[in-house]
């Protein structure tokens, strides 16, 4: 059962509102073992909702159409579905009737245009609207269907589950089709693309060729998530959830294990959890209190880590050092060149000693498009200061524009961290 | 000139990210006066990339294709192109170096399927890559053309500026299409959309009734952009650029004057211009420098003023003072809760003292979802110390969860900031 989102809306075009309704009913199709192999968009026109339509009954065995219920003369996909099912409208005086009560119940006048919501084409059954004015419809074509739902994201969403699902998931037991579709996302930082790729070839091989008894599927895909990141996203197909989530912890594992063998450290996670949350478990995990000193990154960094509830059991605070004055005031960095390995080094310390925490990150660097103390924008100096040891030092170079250099900057010293904290720092 | 964009992954018909890249696609289509019918998403596999690719051929002039140009066996959008052209793909050898050497000049080593990057279908032509690996292509088919750019957005974007926006035109001035049509963006901090369009209902009406002798239109639009505040939208089509310009230059001088009339000071900048540049011309105008107390927002209103290049002439530092030890050892704020108004004017005090900056933000409040000090989440106090006359105090009460609370504080203590250096606190 192969399904198409089309969502109707010039507003969609024209980019000003993102298309997140077919992301979710998208997520949601998978989740439900429906595959779905295209999206469309379409703007508020007859002839061209008509033409999408077409276009996706041609390749789907079903459509999913978002938006253009609505009472307004540019709400039109049921006029454009009943011209594909060659069929006329006929208002239903039941909806009449549910519409007028709802405009008295809420003590409003009933604009008239409103009872072309009770409009359905023949043929055509409601799914039934519990938040709004207008309905759902189910229209069957052949043996091929199109489901229409409002594009308020609440209203679609509700009728989605309550509705559309349960009479997918119908069509395909009638057509012993059933599964479960569930992704994990395993998130790396330090790999390049490739170079994960490369290393989990035999993997990707071996998931190409292998038969599975029951026809479960799993395959494997990687995704460039911009300063985040690469993920590698493997996805099982099956007849039951635990069977899903057997698969995927499965072959998570080995993914583990032939990244830590061939490139070290590099998962951080998985699904939602960002790089800050790999540095409070494992702080929480040491009992430690963190401080730090930012010059480039402004803030940046501190800015991540209060984005994981509960940071204030291990997060001190921050000495945004922006100015050469502050960090020799508060930070006690030495006079002489302000980005370098030994003002890295200083600020570590000086944000241990300022904050009062266990562990000190100093970081220092030139964000751009100006020089500064003869290097060159992108170089960064991070050093990390902790209660046992020495000092740990690292120079970047990081490629992009002042933005990049410093959100770059701000990743690759909580992933230093991150390493440093997991029992010695990176060879 | 009709353009369908076609967004290669799997990952957008899992919901796995939402397609921002079309919408932004789109709303740039529009301001360059191109029109955009149909949008289409599509998953990693060469099949079904084709016959997304004809369809589009088949309803629009021109296709930009968005992803799927990376080094790994599913990036397969230059192997689809070419199955559509009906030609081979050929390693470009120029191409090679290049790649070859951005890698070496981040010392990395090079996987080799890196050089998938370096084929090209014959007959297509290079945009040339300044961000990343993956080179972006021009497909001529008979009269039409597919465009090929990464998505990856900062790199889709930069090529699409670049190289395609101008060839479109080209194509569009040879059919004798051309208009031109610029927008300008009046952005609003303070007032409510509804609030915003009522103001300027007057204006709205008379555009909708306004006839131009050479056919130039201007109309308005309200655009709600998160935490960003809201935008005006004033959209010019005109024969040529310069009138375009005054065109917009003039119906932006009376939304102006009638918004600064009808609901005060809520205009902070246009087009690009966030609240930090705001912040920037005016300290650079008054000569004054500045330092922050951050609590809740752990870093955020730092991390925004070092957006504004230059702002080394300005921002001294920021004192993050997470732990209340912290607000009292560097920032000298007394014993006593720290969530309440007097520990904000300590802070803004304190971080002009230890900042040695002539004005000093403070801000403290309660992110959630935990109450803090007996102060609800959304509570949040924001001060600012200057050199002349008392420490201003605000009490704000923000909605929404952990992160809209941090992100609506912080632009909500820069607005304060602004209209305080605008001579004297709002009333």
């Amino acid at each position: 059962m192969r399904v198409e989102i089309v969502a109707v809306g010039t507003e969609l075009l024209l980019g000003q509102i993102a298309d997140t309704n077919s992301a979710w009913l998208g997520e949601q199709l998978a989740l439900g073992g429906v595959d779905s192999h295209f999206h469309q968009a379409v703007g508020d026109n007859q002839a061209r909702i008509v033409l999408a339509l077409r276009t996706a009954l041609a390749r789907s065995d079903a459509v999913i159409t978002c938006g253009g219920l609505g009472p307004t003369q540019d709400d039109i996909t049921r006029e454009s579905i009943a011209q594909v099912m060659n069929v006329e409208l006929e208002r239903d005086e039941a909806l009449v009737e549910r519409i007028r009560a709802m405009f008295s119940s809420r003590r409003r006048a009933m604009p008239e245009n409103n009872l072309r919501q009770a409009d359905v084409p023949r043929g055509a059954t409601i799914i039934e609207q519990t938040r709004g004015t207008a309905p759902g419809l189910v229209c069957p074509l052949g043996n091929k269907v199109v489901y229409a739902v409002p594009g308020v994201p609440h209203e679609m969403q509700e009728m989605f589950v309550r509705a559309i699902l349960p009479d997918l998931r119908r069509r395909m037991a009638d057509a012993g089709e059933e599964a479960v579709i569930k992704s994990r996302v395993i998130r790396t930082w330090g790999a390049s693309e490739s170079g994960l790729a490369e290393a989990l070839a035999d993997q990707v091989e071996e998931l190409d060729h292998r038969v599975f008894d029951d026809r479960s599927t799993l395959t494997m895909a990687f995704l460039a998530s911009g300063i985040e990141g690469i993920k590698v996203r493997i996805t099982a197909r099956a007849m039951t959830e635990a069977l899903a989530d057997r698969l995927l912890a499965e072959e998570e594992q080995q993914v583990r294990e032939v990244l830590a063998e061939r490139l070290g450290d590099v998962v951080f996670g998985v699904d939602d959890e960002a790089m800050e949350h790999a540095i409070a478990a494992r702080l929480i995990d040491r009992k430690l209190t963190l401080g730090l000193a930012e010059s480039l990154t402004g803030g940046l960094i501190g800015a991540r880590l209060v984005n994981v509830p509960g940071s204030s059991q291990w997060f001190r605070g921050c000495v945004v050092a922006y100015d050469s004055a502050v960090k020799h005031a508060i930070l006690g960095v030495p006079p002489g060149p302000v980005v370098s390995s030994s003002a890295a080094e200083a600020m570590a310390s000086g944000a241990r000693n300022a904050l009062g925490s266990d562990v000190g990150l100093g970081i220092t660097g030139v964000a751009g498009p100006d020089e500064q103390d003869g290097e060159r924008p992108g170089t960064v100096f991070v050093a990390i200061a902790t209660p046992d040891g020495p000092v740990l030092n690292r120079q970047l170079y990081l490629p992009g524009d002042r933005d990049r250099v410093r959100q770059f900057s701000a990743i690759s010293a909580l992933d230093l961290l991150r390493r440093t904290l997991d029992g010695g720092p990176p060879s």
